[in-house]
């Protein structure tokens, strides 16, 4: 194995750490902490409406305030990808799996994906894209998050009834 | 640390990007690139129902299409745990949490486990066998995949009444 | 890149590892297998609730047959933190994703944390101590899991009614 492929074993563990180092600062809501897990520069774009982007960090850390319109939430991160661009940058996909609960006790779910690109500064990882997708979420959950969108069946699919047994 | 150990690290992270590639490539529904995950001749199986099993990757992709009876889905992966039998085998177990939405809004989840057989084939792992069992699933989850069966209580034994304060 | 760098990725695994294993012999209900991942001294403490909390790996297999009151569990790790305190102990933070069914077929699910120190002993890394905080619960889940307590809103702020479109 080359030196190389070490470091960039240690690079991914350092990106993974980051992501879910913004899982649980949210869920802390340490959002000075979350803030310095992005460049001073970033974008951050969760959905088309102006109050879901952000640019710059300061301001990400202002817009993450609606997060205390829940009053608990679980940020459950999985599914890494990273995609090196060169030494000091990669294109980064995860899920997350973020519970919330309204103050009435309600719960609303979103089952997301963040498209992120990290760069290196100054030795640290840091996030200096994001932009989040939405595969799916409950009908508790109505924040306009970006639509994940998947291929469609071909002309002429219909459905199989697999969901109850052969013979009935 | 020896080479050898360092070796395993790769093989671990590549193969676990194969479990984490198929639930991405699911979600989105390519099903050719889902299906290049696996070799060839892969023996795949969900559940004792015909319609749950396939023998080899082409008619694993056209099974696969009965996944667009959800309208939108979300599997996250977890768990993972890499038995190698040799340098180019490995048994793999992982966890997956799979929520469906179905046509009407409902959703639909799956607390599953696959039982994977990888083999490394001209320098890529790909599952050669895959099983899938049901740990858990919600009352909107309906199809017949194979339970996972956990060992029973003792004779004797009786459920503690711990979800309520003590003192009551 | 350094041998002691690649020494502590491979503790990491391990580490990792140990995590994964108590989730799946829980799901498992194999309370022997369990038991073995934490010291013989191990100090457990799931909530205030005495029956919550148990003095070494033998009272924790006893107490842990509670779990036979759930008909199935899933358990899902993720967002797994190491801080190495020194070789042979860390600091260790998890979340994990917990499902469990009633013996009515309705659901019950908790978001917590684990937050453990790991120590060394004869080459095996095991939970020498656990704690258990909650995240967040549905309304089905009682079990009086310590709670996890998040920084509150600064004064003067109020909710914005981001989970609407902006014109209505």
């Amino acid at each position: 194995m080359s030196n190389t492929e070490m470091l960039r074993l240690i690079d991914c563990q350092q990106i993974e750490q980051s992501l879910i180092a913004y899982c649980m600062q949210l869920d802390r809501m340490d959002l000075a902490a979350l803030a310095a897990l992005f460049t001073d520069d970033c974008e951050v774009d969760f959905g088309d409406d102006p109050r879901l982007k952000s640019s710059g960090s300061a301001a990400l850390a202002q817009s993450m305030q609606r997060v205390w319109r829940w009053v608990r939430t679980s940020h459950h991160l999985s599914n890494v990808v990273i995609d090196f661009v060169d030494d000091d940058t990669a294109n980064v996909t995860s899920y997350v799996y973020a519970w919330h609960e309204n103050p009435d006790g309600s719960n609303a779910t979103i089952l997301g994906r963040y498209l992120d690109r990290f760069v290196r500064q100054s030795g640290r990882w840091l996030i200096a894209q994001r932009r989040m997708e939405m595969n799916g979420n409950d009908t508790g959950f109505r924040s306009p998050i970006h639509a994940f969108e998947r291929i469609g069946p071909p002309t002429g699919w219909s459905a199989p009834d697999i969901d109850r047994p052969p013979s009935t």
